[in-house]
């Protein structure tokens, strides 16, 4: 047994519970986690970005999704059981192995929207735990992440912290005294102010609530805050949450609005006035201000500009078989070249061949693929700058070109990929009615892929952000100045990978009253050595020259100053009409 | 003040009620109710079919849709008011003019589910009354239908009654002792057994009981079922099923399964041990059996018959000018002349140029409009046979052809009808992601219509039935052996309404593995006179020109054997390719 393993079950039986629950999430429920937070990892050695432990004094179980069931295998130790499994099935898993006994798990680690949903029809008794017993046992757990915040520019925000507060009380209903903010981005984007406690998202992880007066009570270190304005800020210290939140109980009348993804342990304390809502910022970051647009159409240039540099360095250097990470670090280090650049938006996928079908294949240096002449490769990367973010995939060809399975499969995610972005729509238009029209001409012959068409993106916060998505799931209405991502893909296991992605912004039809239509950001050529012309119809022609004759309007200019003749030459072949 | 006004009051004093809820519902909530239980139109003279009304001592408020507004105008007596609104703002009325007072309702014709909507939120004291007010004042209400109900042939059926119990059963979750049914048509379904209480749906209005051990108590008059075989049933007198309930509730371990349509009345009845669950019987019914599908093929043959020459007789009669109503007529003749019709399915909508353009028009005699040789025409009939149940809508032309909008119109509502025909997707699609696809061509040049795309049909029972739909709202799966219709449209106001309506099977695509797709069962000719060829794909008039093949080749013999050479040209110049 484990030590990790040992100590925990020792630490169980002092808390009198049968089973402890143990989640890849942190307090804050975002998709990255600071290293303190890597409880999962600590306990079971597992790195993967998906996952929930149950342990028991007999059994340890790790259930997590089919894209890491290969991993699972091998970061797992003997005495652990990795299940590849739907949430669903873990509900079963507990009713046959914990009927009737104690489950301990972190209130602080359990969104509202989870407890609620486990809890349901359970006939097991949950324990929500003081402390967190992993925290107990993990002596060289490193330190919470105190970086120093830093103000974003009111300019590139196009709205001011005084204007977003009010605009959020605004849509708050009138029966709420205030409204528990839980989400760093949504904090993020209220205060206009960014840090710098993850690798991947410029955030700084903070609790806040915010009340009728306007006021913000920030729960983080005074010190972080030093370099930034305070206006309607106050500030009080991590570890007071609880009791000020006690103290706001006795003092306000009326409710307290939690999102669903409030921690249970905040929903348990203020129960009494708690009241669960769709957060009223989620709704106003997702529609872009106009300077954010204009930011998001400047950055896309740059970021552009970066890929091509890195698409053109590929080519010239595959023939001597570049390996996934090695192309990785080059890519992002053509992106930091580029002005305002902050960091990557997220862990660049860079999948040679079969790597390409893992959708969230992750390189490890020494155990990669590597990408040669031959090789398809699929790299979906993106960065954050001062005035956006960027997200985009594309597929290399093979030199040779691909053979003819390959080149279909290619071609029929690039129609899937135009039927979205051509797409025009009524208002009230729900993502999911947008994710078959641009399925549609995959079904139409058979083929499809097992994730979301689309995602919301932030503004320098996450590069994954609701409450819109293009997906079956998709029940939130489009709106103008959403910005979604385009990325139908198909795989073809232990083969190869295809998702062509750009980012989008809905926009008013210029013709038709009251409809919506896109306008695509992302500005990168699309590999057209992989295309079968006989299966493109002439307005999807028309549709790929008119978007490459784009990217040479608006980076010609910036790859000409560059002064390399490879480069432009390659550039305008990339670009050029078909 | 009107009588039954001034009745009502005086019955809402005795009761201490502030207001009373007086909704078009039945306890069987369907569509169609019978003369009995028109309790909004005895109280308020509206006889539209949708519709609710609250009165106190100084307000009578009737709220309907926009389709209703000058129906309501027409319709209600000075003391009324009505209001075109959609259900969220009744709940504000109710708000503001009822807050804190008590509101009388029928708790039998109350949906579980809408009483739990009301509820929700409220600040008014809800009051289930013992018996409807309405029916204490109304002295010369009709007696309830009580007709003989007939055996459904199990030829037609497809499978037995018992089998049909047993899987019902086996689709209930083990803890449920039984299942309470109030749907009539998925009773009537259950047992194989039809009736004639409704002028529209073959249907016997009553509910029924079904336990684990396969018996179905139905609570109806024994003379009802003197015709049928009685395996597996039981009969109690209709009166009897409150006392019968708690007998049972102290009698039984398990849950009983309520539907969430089931009357409020038994809901609270049985709280201590009701389950609400989606009705398993719905799901059952929904997917056809082969039998069903062969009859629905079968039936959709002479429906097309009875079309054809219904719209031969229409194009030679209408240069005198033909009435909608004697439209209506004649075409329900011809139906009736059709083996094994039984009666219309829904009432027929005819209506000719602006009245078109009402989504739910009835003419009725001596106000409605006249068919004339440039008219438009929009006609939405279907009829109810042994073998199943048709739904078809056609638009005809007016003899001049039609200006540019209206073909422009036509022939873009043709090409979304087309696209949700020829549609391919994978198994797990819901009928919210088909109602985009159908939508698209429409939403590409800024139309759309206030309607769902379609709808399931039972087989010889309501011509409107669930679980899925394609809509917006449209969250069930399609799977294989659904009915459902095909009914995209566009309307202009005070101009002409556009519809083309086919039914539709899914099923397994041929070569696509896990695919599914559609088959149409309509066989009526589509007017070509009102199509714009140039908006027309090669793809779409090729379907065209492939579909009336297919009806040349099931009807032609058809309509030879008729003899009537009139007919015959017609129909040859009908089908004709383009």
């Amino acid at each position: 047994m484990t030590k990790q393993l040992q100590l925990l079950r020792q630490v169980m039986i002092d808390l009198s519970i049968d089973g402890m629950l143990v989640v890849r999430e942190d307090e804050f429920g975002g998709e990255e986690v600071p290293l303190a937070s890597e409880r999962l990892c600590y306990i079971s050695g597992f790195t993967g970005s998906a996952g929930l432990a149950i342990i028991t004094q007999d059994q340890a179980v790790l259930f997590s999704d089919s894209r890491y069931s290969l991993q699972m295998e091998e970061e797992l130790s003997a005495e652990w059981q990795g299940i590849t499994a739907p949430p669903a099935s873990i509900k079963e898993w507990l009713a046959e192995n914990l009927d009737g006994q104690k489950l301990g798990f972190d209130p602080m680690m359990m969104p509202y929207r989870n407890w609620k949903n486990w809890q349901e029809n359970s006939n097991i008794d949950w324990i929500a735990l003081a402390e967190n017993p992993i925290d107990i046992i993990w002596k060289d757990q490193p330190l919470k992440p105190v970086t120093l915040a830093w103000e974003y520019r009111e300019n590139d925000a196009g709205m001011s912290r005084k204007d977003k507060i009010k605009a959020t009380l605004n849509a708050l209903d009138e029966k709420f005294s205030g409204f528990l903010i839980t989400a760093p981005d949504e904090l993020a984007w209220l205060l206009n102010i960014r840090g710098q406690d993850l690798s991947h998202s410029p955030l700084f992880l903070a609790f806040a609530y915010l009340d009728r007066s306007g006021h913000v009570l920030v729960f983080t270190e005074e010190k972080r805050f030093e370099k930034v304005n305070k206006n309607n800020i106050e500030i009080a210290p991590p570890e007071a949450i609880n009791f000020c939140l006690e103290e706001l109980l006795s003092l306000i009348r009326g409710k307290i609005g939690i999102d669903k993804n409030c921690p249970y342990a905040f929903y348990q304390l203020l129960r009494e006035k708690a009241e669960v809502l769709a957060s009223p910022i989620a709704q106003l970051k997702a529609i872009k201000t106009n300077a954010e647009i204009k930011g998001s159409y400047s950055i896309h240039k740059r970021d552009g500009l970066a890929m091509c540099r890195f698409l053109h360095w590929l080519e010239c250097h595959r023939r001597y078989g570049v390996s996934e990470t090695e192309a990785g670090e080059k890519l992002l280090a053509f992106r930091r070249g580029e002005k305002n650049f902050i960091c990557p938006s997220f862990a660049t996928i860079c999948g040679a061949d079969a790597h390409g079908a893992i959708v969230h294949y992750r390189a490890t240096a020494g155990r990669d693929g590597i990408i040669g002449e031959d090789s398809t490769c699929l790299i979906d990367s993106g960065g954050h700058y001062w005035e956006g973010t960027t997200d985009v995939t594309r597929v290399i060809a093979p030199m040779s070109g691909g053979d003819d399975a390959m080149r279909y499969h290619y071609t029929h995610v690039l129609k899937a990929h135009i039927a979205l972005d051509q797409a025009i729509f009524p208002h009230g238009t729900t993502g999911c009615q947008l994710d078959a029209i641009a399925r549609q001409p995959l079904w139409a012959v058979g083929m499809d892929f097992g994730h979301g068409t689309g995602h919301g993106v932030g503004t320098c916060l996450n590069v994954h952000e609701g409450p819109q998505n293009i997906s079956k799931h998709g029940h939130t209405v489009i709106e103008k100045g959403m910005i979604i991502s385009n990325e139908p893909g198909f795989y073809l296991a232990d083969a190869y990978g295809i998702r062509i992605e750009n980012l989008l912004i809905a926009q008013s039809h210029p013709h038709h009253e009251g409809s919506l239509c896109f306008d695509h950001l992302t500005l990168v050529p699309i590999d057209k050595r992989l295309l079968a012309m006989e299966y493109l119809s002439m307005v999807e022609i028309a549709w790929l020259n008119a978007y490459h004759q784009k990217i040479q309007n608006r980076l010609g200019t910036g790859i000409q100053d560059l002064a390399d003749q490879g480069l432009a030459e390659w550039f305008v072949d990339a670009t050029a009409a078909i």
